[in-house]
């Protein structure tokens, strides 16, 4: 299989599209993620896989916890806003309707549905870190709408350069 | 918020389903999973929440992998013959058209997609364990059809029941 193919296999992992906030004290940042799932119902578990180069992973372990901000499908300028790197110059919760969690994380208002999340594990997954987040709260905003899909927002993270030439034991 | 509405908010997680399949020599499980998200790039990771009280847990850890079966909409029924307990008199593989993958494990033959994985590591997560899987081989059966998502099953596997009466800190 070429890149491309593997792609596109890989796209048929249905995911959700979310926006994860983290904060250390004033220091704040929010990232778009697809890699989360329950894994727990005692305690209330999610799994979610954070890229260690991104900005917000240190937020998150010196925070000690991430909120989930679940998008729906209208919302894919949102999820294409927060899948932007983070920089010095650029806080892309500027003009964002957003409120504090408990410890400062950025729960978005325009939201189907939000988690609150404590750290509760983490261990290194490839290129990845797959961190635990026990759910403490949560509310379901929008029970009508649907949730945006990973699927759905075709190549809009570019990940299918990310693939490998192919699959190989 | 009381049991069904956390239910309510937990289906906002949108996930896919799956029958993952385990082998160890001749002995050989399949079962109906939705709690599985791609979670690295390099190399291409999979992690799956697996219930250690499943039968297939222990066969999946003897073997050192498990297969992935990505079921399409039109298979509810096959998402709930294997979401059944296994039990000593009930080979759920019988009359199931399914082939062995490198390692024995089941992949059934009508499925969307496949995915082969070899174990990679695991992390005890609340009741369950989160197990990686490092994909070794992987298809695409039918490119045209839509992925069954676990939000579709409803209640088809009694969970709601097994979400907790509230949220708590």
């Amino acid at each position: 299989m070429a890149s491309a193919e593997i792609a596109e296999l890989f796209r048929r992992v249905t995911l959700g599209l979310y926006v994860v906030g983290a904060a250390d004290g004033e220091r704040r940042d929010a990232f778009t993620a697809a890699w989360l799932t329950q894994v727990s119902f005692d305690p209330l578990l999610l799994a979610l896989s954070v890229n260690p180069q991104n900005a917000s992973h240190r937020l998150l372990h010196a925070g000690g916890g991430f909120t989930v901000s679940v998008l729906e499908e209208t919302q894919q300028e949102v999820a294409r806003h927060f899948g932007l790197s983070s920089g010095r110059d650029r806080d892309k919760l500027a003009g964002i309707a957003w409120r504090p969690g408990r410890r400062g994380a950025p729960v978005l208002r325009d939201a189907l549905a939000w988690f609150e999340c404590e750290l509760a594990g983490a261990m290194p997954a490839g290129d990845h870190e797959l961190v635990l987040g026990r759910v403490v709260d949560g509310g379901l905003l929008l029970p009508g709408a649907r949730p945006l899909t990973y699927a759905a927002t075709g190549d809009m993270d570019g990940s299918s350069a990310l693939y490998p030439a192919r699959l190989s034991a």
